[in-house]
């Protein structure tokens, strides 16, 4: 991996739910080396004032005089046709890896037609394949791949941790520093899916989870009655 | 399968997205023999006016008041302690499952926490696995498992037509009616997510859609521009 890019944090942020004040608040937080917006993200990044690097998408959810003004300002659009093999996040996302990031914070991910956050999500994988941390995050969750021996950090402002296999299954599972803590379990991707839910990271270091093979996903959540904890 | 129930339509709704005005129009349009919310789902029957036959959950999301209005009204409360292995929406749906319905819908399932989600999608499974079709719906997707042979009709206020497989693979998929065609094609889950994504369905008879082997998952959706549609 060599070239522009690498290393590099990459924010990408898609036409699902997304305030301008969680837009903004990810950018400071983050800091991003580059910013992708996709097809309708536009909107929200007129309302909060920023302006992202690139714009992809067939701009068929996005007023055009937005997307004038965008052009107006400079930001190259990368514009595709609505009939494609591929949705505007996935078009987006293989924008966003080739340049080889470390890291990703992914937004609008989820909420809106439910068809486009499974994509959203599977593409977790897909970045993964290619190296790359990549973390979907909305106002109530925080969803990302883990590998074995992953301390996962305790975040106040989350109450919640789950795990999903995504693979079959998960063997030897085992799950440290939380409230429900598990031993040597086999996690199956169809049965139980309530099983690993709303556990909570409890230990300082934060939580410990190692297993001997197949694919977690971890998500951090909070009841919507918390969102400003 | 014997027993009071068997056959029956069942109505569940869980704590996710759920508007009162969408309540009540599937209650119109499905006439649910049987009616059960989950824990905060309570809110969403009051501000609609309506009343379940049973609420289930540990009611740690949802007003005391409500929660002491509708037991006054005699609809029947079955508690759960909040430290528990399955979710509210599990327990719910185990209650749904136990008179053997032949039908479900499944409202808020969707929206809110991504954890809840996930685990929702996957009690399609579980609902399934019991002999019971199960759909969940909410103002933008209906999503419910298929079997080969399927014919999913065409419905003007859905625009999309996507399909994921939620085996490993999907093997000699075939798909006809739709706006893009295919033939003996084999789908994986974890490659190429948005391939099957946003497609339309064309014929007056439906989409018929035949596999050999494997479980898919269809989602009918439509833009948040196009929700009166």
């Amino acid at each position: 991996m060599t070239g522009e890019g690498v290393g590099e944090k990459v924010l990408l942020v898609c036409g699902g739910d997304c305030t301008a004040d969680f837009l903004r608040q990810v950018c400071t937080d983050f800091r991003p080396d580059r910013i992708i917006a996709a097809d309708g993200a536009l909107q929200v990044f007129r309302d909060a004032g920023l302006r992202p690097d690139l714009a992809v998408g067939d701009f068929d959810t996005i007023d055009p005089e937005i997307l004038a003004a965008f052009s107006a300002d400079g930001v190259p659009l990368e514009q595709h046709p609505p009939e494609k093999d591929q949705t505007d996040s996935e078009l987006a996302m293989a924008l966003a890896l080739r340049g080889h990031p470390s890291q990703m914070r992914f937004l609008g991910a989820l909420g809106g037609r439910f068809d486009h956050a499974l994509v959203n999500v599977r593409l977790l994988l897909e970045a993964d394949r290619q190296g790359c941390r990549c973390v979907i995050e909305d106002l109530l969750s925080r969803l990302f791949l883990i590998e074995s021996g992953t301390a996962v950090r305790r975040d106040p402002s989350y109450r919640y941790f789950s795990l999903f296999p995504v693979s079959e299954r998960v063997e030897h599972l085992s799950l440290r520093g939380t409230k429900y803590t598990l031993s040597d379990y086999t996690a199956q991707r169809d049965r139980n899916p309530g099983f690993l839910v709303s556990n909570e990271i409890t230990a300082p270091e934060g939580a410990l989870v190692t297993f001997s093979s197949g694919t977690l996903l971890a998500v951090l959540s909070r009841d919507a009655s918390d969102q400003g904890g």
